[in-house]
């Protein structure tokens, strides 16, 4: 189960900063980590030194340009927050993040994403705009800012007790298990909506109101099986369909011919 | 709540891991630290530089000489150790720390230390039988040595937790609470104790076979009232003028005479 947790450091700009990740990772029984757009050398003295031992996860990290590439396989994907927001996510505490984890990773493909943000400015709207929940480390609120290592170190733990507590479960069968979607399906989704939505004249991304904000709220709030996300796109490819003949200036009365090539 | 709660570190060698612990407390709402014959500057760039902030803990931590003097006013004393000790002591999880703070505390004089011990070699076994119980963090066991900050971290956490559990709960009245006996008073105790067994001839220091281990850790155990602890004291005087009177010769006819003094 602990293989399957990544942890995603975003824009980090100190390496001892991920050595120290690293070194917390390890302790815990964490293995999988991804850099996104690091502002720094991710193998270095420093790094090397904070690691203390876990330097092999130093150099195994992958480094990528984007979130997307980090977490796109993955089934949830988890934002750790200290700013609340002005369109208010989904939230939950670390201990509520681990007790779910044995229930999210319970089908062997599915992969969680644990996404923390720069030193300086954490995450940014868009990037917690892409994750399905956001975790809140509870602080004292006149000094919040927890060390990006022991803010790891926070939530690495938690993974780790609850997969003490989940040894002796029994294995689940993956055939009673319906795979949820991946971050990557999801996207391809909530692009294809968007595209969906200009078509149809519902959204002009000239003037958004939070209108996606909010529509990829209540559906990453939904956790979409694959196959229901299946479901929703041959309703996007119908909608855009119907919405292209109408644009096309073609009759209602072609349109009901059309159903019967169904 | 927290105020109450003392973090101690014994020969610390690296200023950064104490600057790391006053963010992590301070991140937490801890504000007692005190540091036991530190093996560097407390206060350097170091230090100042990784408490990002929390320079005030620094500044104000107590510098001690010995363990005794750090938790002398503390009714709990728990140690952080990694290793299995030959002489079992009782454990707990840090969960399970957090979630006794609350009764543990309750009385306003209460005090409790969390002692951790250094970077290279951790907690002694004389400092170890210091404390009631030892708390392990959970670790992976192919590689199970904390960061100081991170170990810390990861108390104070389970501290604020709890804390935050309780906030809503109502205070209780001194006057139903017995105090526990503190550190200072239980190891004047303890001293009473062995030179009593010296004197009874029962115990030898030259061939100790963990006998004063094993009686502070059934005593520590039971933690003792200071009322309680005021009854043992009384045993112990009572069984040494009776084991002096003996030494001197005298007879048990004088011991049963004695009596009519109380």
């Amino acid at each position: 189960m602990l293989e399957r947790i990544r942890i995603v450091l975003i824009g980090t700009s100190h390496p001892g900063n991920i050595g120290g990740v690293a070194r917390a990772m390890h302790n815990m029984g964490l293995t999988d980590l991804a850099l996104v757009a690091p502002r720094c050398e991710a193998i270095s003295a420093d790094s090397i030194s904070r690691a203390s031992g876990a330097d092999t996860l130093v150099h195994s990290a992958q480094v990528v340009d984007s979130l997307e590439e980090a977490v796109s396989d993955c089934s949830l994907v988890v934002g750790a927050s200290a700013r609340s927001r002005t369109l208010p996510w989904p939230m939950m505490t670390p201990r509520a993040l681990g007790e779910r984890l044995p229930e999210e990773l319970q089908h062997s493909e599915s992969r969680i994403a644990l996404v923390f943000g720069r030193e300086d400015s954490g995450l940014s709207n868009a990037e917690l705009q892409r994750c399905h929940a956001h975790v809140h480390i509870p602080t004292n609120p006149d000094f919040s800012s927890l060390n990006l290592a022991a803010a790891v170190q926070v939530l690495a733990y938690e993974c780790r007790l609850s997969w003490l507590s989940h040894q002796d479960q029994p294995a689940s069968d993956d055939d009673e298990v319906q795979p949820l979607a991946t971050h990557e399906e999801l996207e391809h989704y909530f692009a294809h909506l968007e595209r969906t939505l200009i078509a149809i004249g519902f959204h002009d991304p000239a003037t958004p109101r939070q209108l996606m904000a909010r529509l990829r709220r209540v559906t990453l709030r939904s956790r979409p099986e694959r196959m229901e996300l299946n479901i929703l796109r041959g309703i996007l490819s119908a909608t855009e369909k119907a919405a292209g003949k109408v644009a096309m200036g073609q009759r209602s009365s072609d349109e009901s011919s059309s159903d019967n090539h169904h």
